[in-house]
């Protein structure tokens, strides 16, 4: 059984690995700190996980040693403070946004301030298996994901890879949970249930993990906030460098993703889920994948669903984890959602 | 008191005009009919409608003479009738797909088949006021609009004029409603709600009815069902034909809609609500417009936001019937809306 | 035109008093005051009334005169300040719970501590016109009704107001909004959507508004926040002192609800809108009332649906000022509620 | 590795069945049959197992040998065709409610109809196993339960086994997944969504199921169907026998179900998840619990929530397996939910 710690246990992307990493074969959860939850047990966070463990939240600042130590703090907080949450830990993955970006002046240009580490940037791998599974396998820093950037990799990989992208707009429906656990008036029940808020119609941040992971291809993504809990989907409309048709396409999807434990092609005929549905994956790692060719044009639309919560952030996190301790990169995520829900 | 009619009240087009024509100050509602319904009080379709009206359901085939019939029938039903649909009736509005189009062959390329009764498409005037005002007043054939079509031209109307707009590519969220009253599994709550369903990734209908009123600019269209009864918000990402300036937006978008009554610029720096809402235009014969423009590039991403059962059918409609009337435009259709909802 | 402002204009009952009045054809708002908004438009805090007024918001010292001021402060508001509030008001109608009960011993056990100005308790008149119709007409002080405690009122008056009632069980469902515009952890979207929360199980203090105006018959009233943002809907198990059978509660209900313009009967034998439905009365000031009477025992289930904000909040307030300034009670009243919604 | 059918598997029960045995470790699905999808792959049905399996539906009449085999008709198909569906099973899982009720006169008093093979009625075990757990251990003819009987059973089992219930009324709130999986005008998205419909005010049928299972004291029950797709929760008032303090009532409960796997007490002081709440049950085969004393009076409120496809239907089933295999009960349903959801 490998050692793991959870740092910053309470907030939705913890839960979401505590939950996990308590159902995990392989490991066991030595430690979930919070500040304003010490002492408490987890399930005055996470109400999901009462009974399932007798595990309480532990102050931040007495770290045990871990074989992996996953870090789910804010903004910044794990660049401030890097060599005391790595102290003691065989690996660190960092689910944060601090160590996504290799290149300080692309973290600059999106965070508009610079890194205030750079030179550590380059010791962490990009924590997305179907791009980086070889640097993982045994990596000691990795970096989560974005969730909505990773909704789009996925989607724009299968072209991508081949530079057949000439330009590609994209949007991204998400759910509540992508804002965290923190209340604000725009997150007050009244306020964003049944809404389609264009939270971000021009300029999201994921949208350099994306440059960064697929290539400097014109990409125009919004990000539109709607009524869903979990849950991120994304319409890419592409337009390729030359015209695909349909088996091509075929071909260029199934090659991306034959191998993939985690992601489904789905493109059905008929039916109420013909394409990449997200309410069917929360839970999951799973990552669907589907297009549509446009008759009328050289336009490709690629759809895709992921658990904002799951493969775009703690479900990639323990795939990555696993292949950082060479392990079957399966374990520990085989619930594959429910349907009806 | 002008005498209005419905043929087809039954359907949800046919109950949101019911529900204005019953609350206009300038008309009476002598007719309602359905077939399944004949003899029925209102209520028994529109139970929002209870206590309203002692008028029941009348069969579909006594029509009473009108000042003006709306017919709110399923797809090729009024070409299929045109005449005696029209016969008894001073003007005619028909809420249905089968006049929208003038030209002929762009109804078969979108609609698969052949129109019956080419020859008087030419007839019929498109029912959007903010493109038809002059048109409408006293026209005695007017069709009702597309609601996606409605939120799209809309939200491309002030650059489209000036032939600003190189490509769009539109993305459109709709609501449950726009499928109509009848179920299908499709449409059962367990698989519809919740869902962020690629409904016409590629090739929407209403697509036609843009490229008639904007012009044949490249346009990419998807439709997208999300977790909504009514409302429908596009999200349109346009590439201009030269680069635009944040006042020279403010001023086309002014200049488009400053005399409009329906139509609102919503674009704020701050709050829940900055751009176009769907949800807080329930009722309403609105339309909200915003826009974004891109610092990164030239793409300008307008939002726009109505009621599709409101401004995209029954509203739009009953403010086409009052320029056909001489009546002031606003008649009957003041409601501004619920929030929180 | 009477003059009427608004004292804490900026929440979700002054929100929905400024949309009615604003739309009130006998009525001129003259001044909607908020601490926090003071000279921002309205459309700052109710995105609803974009373009529907030139008002701002005025700061809450500065009250003008008006024949009828409303006051939609906070818990103990204006308890603390009725001299002020009432300084220059033709009429007040005080939406708060603070001049509800008219018993100064209720009040204490219900909210806890002594009322700051018992003396004045008696000069209120309970503002539900359809149980103070008289007194309402010509008030010069009229409280608020609470937004749960109407739903019960009017379910259970027919039978109460023959003393029918031996015992009643009451749960009542009720939307987000109930809570108010503040953000809470309880609120944060992702916790409250899809929740069936026992909100209070036992003891809601809206319980003593109940026994008030029915009579202190044994009841038990519990409530659940469900997944709706506007209204509350009450199935209420009535033990009656002796066997009813369906006629003669068709009698009782029928004589109950007669005469009044804005409770409607709703029981069906078939279709999805048998009994009250809260969703269809959103924006309205009706109240839906229906019953089933229990083949197996003595037990009288009765619904009742209506808009907290509306028949619940500001509706019943609205009615109640039509009353004391002698106007027809339905003035400014006539929305009707939309379907499909 | 033990061989399970399951005889009508496209169902939502049938899915559910699918899913929970699909990922038991100690069984093979080696068929599930489908009239309407023989030879098609099982995603048709469930898109959540898309990838999860190879099996194919198969038609209803190649019944395979099997050591369990699960029945998920509709009502009346069982009873039938007994023989048939039990020939070649080892054991018999009937999820209809065809053999929930031993006595044949409670049957038709409640099902309107004379049961067709009154005489095998005594052959099934009903599968609740925190009520019949030493029955259920190598039990060859099982009955699944009711889902809204499940959410009363075990909310009233504390008190009910003690005799100390004089009265009870009881509230279900469901999910649309109730109804099943077949679309009609009342399940149709746009009127069944935000929908707080009194489905069965009085006379719901699981009713007959708490009178046999927890004894015949008076009890009232009423079902409301509210916006959740999985879910029943019930808030069931008692009034007992005798007055019960706080304490006494922790240890009725506590008793009641401390050692049962899926059973848990919820009673928290603070927090948006004080009492059982049912979404963050979706997928599991536990039951919450929890409850409040009136202080105002002898009333106990108990709350409860089930996932009605889990412990109210296949997690329940499953369950039974485990016991009627000599397996460890809780194989196969180790998942604990997920929050936020």
């Amino acid at each position: 059984m490998h050692r793991v710690a959870i740092v910053g246990g309470s907030g939705f992307a913890g839960g979401e690995l505590l939950r996990l990493l308590l159902g995990h074969p392989d490991v066991e959860v030595v430690q979930a700190t919070s500040r304003s939850l010490a002492g408490r047990p987890l399930h005055q966070a996470h109400p999901n996980l009462r009974g399932r463990t007798d595990l309480r939240f532990s102050p931040p600042d007495d770290l045990l040693a871990a074989d992996v130590r996953f870090v789910a703090l804010g903004h910044g907080e794990t660049a401030a403070d890097l060599d005391r949450l790595a102290d003691g830990a065989g690996a660190l993955v960092d689910l944060s946004a601090d160590f996504r970006l290799r290149d300080p002046g692309r973290y600059e240009a999106t965070y508009g301030a610079p890194h205030p580490c750079p030179e550590r940037l380059g010791e962490f791998v990009y924590g997305l298996p179907e791009l980086h599974r070889d640097a993982l396998a045994g990596a000691t820093r990795v970096s989560g994901v974005g969730c909505n950037a990773t909704a789009v990799n996925l989607a724009l990989l299968p072209l991508a890879r081949h530079g057949l992208i000439e330009r590609a707009v994209v949007e991204v429906k998400v759910g509540s949970s992508e804002a965290g656990g923190r209340p604000s008036d725009a997150s007050h029940h009244p306020v964003r249930a049944g809404a389609v808020r264009a939270y971000a119609p021009t300029g999201h941040r994921h949208q350099a993990e994306v440059a960064q992971e697929l290539g400097d291809f014109p990409l125009s993504m919004s990000v539109t906030a709607i009524e869903m809990v979990r849950g991120a989907a994304a319409t890419a409309h592409v337009f390729p460098t030359r015209s695909l048709d349909e088996k091509e396409l075929w071909g260029l999807f199934r090659e991306a993703f034959r191998d993939e434990p985690f992601v489904r092609i789905v493109k059905e005929r008929r039916g109420a889920y013909r394409y990449p549905e997200p309410k069917i994956l929360a839970g999951t790692n799973l990552a669907d994948v589907g297009f549509a060719r446009d008759e009328a044009s050289d336009r490709v639309v690629v759809l895709s669903a992921i658990d904002n919560l799951g493969k775009g952030a703690a479900g990639s996190a323990v795939q990555s984890m696993n292949l950082m301790l060479g392990l079957d990169e399966t374990r520990g995520l085989d619930f594959f959602g429910l349907c009806p829900i």
